[in-house]
């Protein structure tokens, strides 16, 4: 009934998937195994090359001769199901890694910042664009800034599959990285679908706490159509994307300096930030710490998945830098006039 | 920015929504105070009157005259909407709730266990059935047995709405209810995707911890199509739904002989039953612990689903008497021979 889990040389072969998984070009034995030694993990060109057969076996990389080796969608999703059990809590963790990567400086305006990315059909692509104008337009995102990627090209860690266009929206998780650099400990406590009511929040009809769940709340609501972004933006009722969050409450006064400082670089996010030991939208916050709700990233992109297109989303899918991102007008008005 | 927190009244409004909601008829004042009462919450007649003047004018509920009132699909929303911030660690909640009120005994063959209900358009089910039947045999299911309802009829605490049929399938909570009857504490710890390789348990790909989510883990697996339960039926790989629980190492010899007392009765369900501290499917196990993976019941109902079948889920929906279950293949053959 039991089956043993996965063996060292297991543990091996997915670390080399992993990081055929990063790159948006073939990779040779040598630079898999430099690649390795930056992650920590010691393995000769010789051995890479052993584990890369037994992967082109399996149908997990494919062969492109002198470039090296590509990771094949079914090396994809073995890499995506083997994870999982150490992705429980994982999404938490994904979050503080992020927090931690961000070197975004508001006041310099450079540096890198964590973002979501979504897929969708090239065919498809400017009619989700008109879809999540009005969504950008009454501002329930977290920045209006957002990149966009065709096939092939990278955008955080994820490459672009053929066919798709990428789009990258700012994750609310760099309000957590911008926090962490001022000194600011900042707790991520759950992912929600909030209620909006005459243009207020309301209360959190959802909830799936970060430290119990392998896949994103936000992913989750998306897919199994828990929002309606598009309603709150007409009637101002509804169901959008909102994620909660604690911090300490004598850091508040700098915490409301730092919200005011991403605002004038155009990263707001910030929906509600609660007093002292207040219940906000409903959910309760301990003695000594403040509540705040942060508008979900992917709220536009919900509205998209709303409307009937299909979009694939990868929340918190790594950093870009901030030079990178352009105005969410700028790529409407592109789309538009083509 | 901040709402204030529901009041007295909106506790007093939304404990009548409860009340009417477990009712398949409709009640009067009388009936709705004497059910509170039951429930632990004093409220006059009078002041039950009031509050119903309050929901009639919201559109919660609807007078039908000297019947009484029945609950609107509008206040059954308010009433689910409502619940949510108390539901934050509410499914660990409600699977320790239905373990407690499990009266069932498998020796003398009676008393009430826990179910999931299923709602399927009336012409589709045969449809449904059809394809729930591989499964089935496939052993992939807590029970063969089930319980059929049909309109306005309730199953656990769902009254099946017009132009549906109720499918209630047995809850793998019954395991832990007869466990913890014989005194055998038994920890829920998440429900999750199990990956199915040569038609042996691999590992878990996805997992949602019961105590931080508002949502059931297999309802939202079933509506993200996470599953492929047909293809382990056909060919002994893929993914269905398992749940993983602990027991305390000194009560596995107990805890073998109460499977096959249920075994024998027609429940089974324990796919996986570890050693002490022994990691099962990939997941760790703690000092004196035992794991154990249970089949979702919901497996030939998320097959319906991946067919293309729309289902409207309840997983962990109430209690049901276990002389009400009859045998999956009595109702097939009933529908299949109309």
């Amino acid at each position: 009934m039991f089956q043993e889990t996965s063996s060292d040389a297991e543990r091996k072969i997915l670390s080399i998937l992993k990081v055929l998984s990063e790159s948006s070009k073939p990779l040779g034995s040598i630079t898999i195994a430099r690649e390795l030694k930056r992650h920590g993990i010691s393995l000769s060109e010789r051995a890479v090359r052993y584990y890369l057969r037994i992967t082109d076996e399996r149908g997990y990389t494919q062969f492109l001769g002198r470039n090296g080796r590509m990771l094949t969608s079914k090396g994809l999703e073995e890499l995506k199901l083997a994870l999982a059990p150490e992705q429980v809590g994982f999404i938490l963790d994904k979050l503080e890694l992020l927090a931690f990567q961000t070197t975004f400086d508001p006041q310099k305006r450079r540096g890198e910042l964590p973002i979501n990315t979504s897929l969708v059909d090239q065919e498809r692509f400017k009619e989700a664009l008109l879809v999540m104008k009005d969504v950008f337009k009454a501002g329930i995102c977290v920045s209006e800034l957002v990149a966009v990627a065709s096939e092939g090209e990278k955008l955080g860690s994820v490459v672009i599959p053929k066919g798709k266009i990428g789009l990258a929206t700012v994750c609310s998780v760099v309000i957590n990285g911008v926090l962490l650099k001022s000194g600011i400990p900042i707790d991520s406590k759950f992912g929600g679908v909030l209620e909006i009511k005459n243009s207020k929040p309301k209360r959190f009809v959802a909830i799936i706490n970060y430290d119990g769940t392998s896949l994103d709340p936000s992913e989750q609501y998306i897919r199994a159509r828990m929002t309606s972004v598009r309603k709150v933006v007409k009637t101002g009722n509804g169901k959008i994307l909102a994620n909660f969050r604690e911090i300490p409450a004598p850091s508040r006064t700098m915490v409301e300096e730092k919200i005011a400082m991403l605002k004038e670089v155009g990263i707001n996010g910030v929906y509600v930030l609660g007093n002292t030991s207040e219940a906000i939208c409903q959910i309760p916050v301990r003695l000594n710490r403040v509540g705040m709700v942060l508008l979900g990233g992917l709220n536009p992109v919900a509205a998209a998945v709303e409307a009937g297109i299909m979009v694939e989303n990868i929340a918190e899918s790594g950093m870009l830098d901030f030079e990178k991102l352009v105005s969410f007008w700028e790529v409407l008005n592109k789309y538009t006039n083509d």
